[in-house]
């Protein structure tokens, strides 16, 4: 008696699944599972969306957001946007948490990663050298940069504050400290003391 | 100024990923983001795999386990199996969580679903004919219902109990009782009942 096994198609679907970040080998059976007994519509119009979003996404030319391939993405074709604002980023998918806070109306500029020599990432492998010439368009802009809290993080603007601060614009970096509803209890240390260092006066 | 928001085909992705069950609107955007963060070379292969799974498997004719389109599941091709015993289950989902307990051995029988009158399941839309038909060609064989202990399972065990026994066969239902590694403080009351009405003898 052989063990029995689902039919090799429904194997390599499962195993496709099982690559998905946060999905393990139970969750991956359950999804092929679900899309097999619900017909063969939902799997194929999921494989349709796969197709069109893997030919039909690119990054945009100017920034590094997502974007339709070959076309400037949503933010750099809305002439309504502060034209002199710049938001660095790491990664596309910084763009829209910063967009959801609903205070910012500039434009921003994806690095696509940070400075990291031990993962072999070097300023040369990042967008720096548009991000300069952005700047350079566009005299007296302000750059804001909100890059991650890390290790290579703080380099990356270590390395882009000296490098932006040679041309004609005002440089600054996003506050780090206490995040919203944290109690010090539950605060590790290394936050408290850049909390601590960025405190803002609030007499005179 | 408007809203900032994905290329539509990033959001049709997103879209998709969020009817899959388990996975929310931020789940589903992570899913999204990473498949085209890592290359288009994993979402086409996770494509393939859909349009491959949806179109090469189907349900096994004599059992209803899922099986190569068109052909017998592994099991029922399987002449080493026992082909005397029938473990009648509700979905082709549940014969891999029987057969992974490793003590059984005979052939299984998929209903497609379980007695509802509430959702208008009714008898005959269940696979029962089959049943009764497999049953007929096996006279003296065993056949094992395996259904789950909810209303809709009890009335089709009783419906099945009904049918099958006035057949050429032995009949019995899975134990109902305490699960493995349960205590009695954490065991609801139907449970418990359950496990008292089955209780084993252990002296004579």
């Amino acid at each position: 008696m052989k063990a029995l096994q689902y039919p090799d198609a429904l194997r390599g679907l499962i195993s496709q699944l099982t690559r998905l970040p946060g999905i393990g080998g139970r969750g991956a059976e359950r999804l092929a599972l679900w899309l097999l007994q619900h017909g063969t519509s939902d799997a194929k119009q999921l494989a349709a969306a796969l197709i069109a979003a893997a030919d039909g996404v690119g990054y945009c030319p100017q920034c590094g957001f997502f974007a339709e391939a070959d076309k400037l993405c949503a933010a750099c074709s809305d002439s309504e946007r502060e034209q002199l604002t710049l938001c660095v980023v790491e990664q596309a998918t910084d763009v829209l948490p910063i967009e959801r806070c609903g205070m910012y109306k500039g434009l921003y500029h994806c690095l696509g990663g940070k400075i990291s020599p031990l993962d072999g990432i070097m300023p040369e492998d990042l967008n720096i050298s548009t991000l300069l010439a952005r700047i350079a368009e566009r005299p007296n802009c302000e750059v804001i940069l909100a890059l991650s809290s890390d290790v290579e993080g703080e380099a990356t603007a270590l390395y882009l504050a000296e490098q932006v601060g040679k041309l004609d614009c005002h440089v600054s970096r996003i506050a780090q400290g206490m995040p919203a509803g944290a109690g010090l209890g539950h605060t590790d240390a290394v936050t408290i003391m850049r909390a601590l260092e960025g405190r803002l006066q609030l007499n005179n």
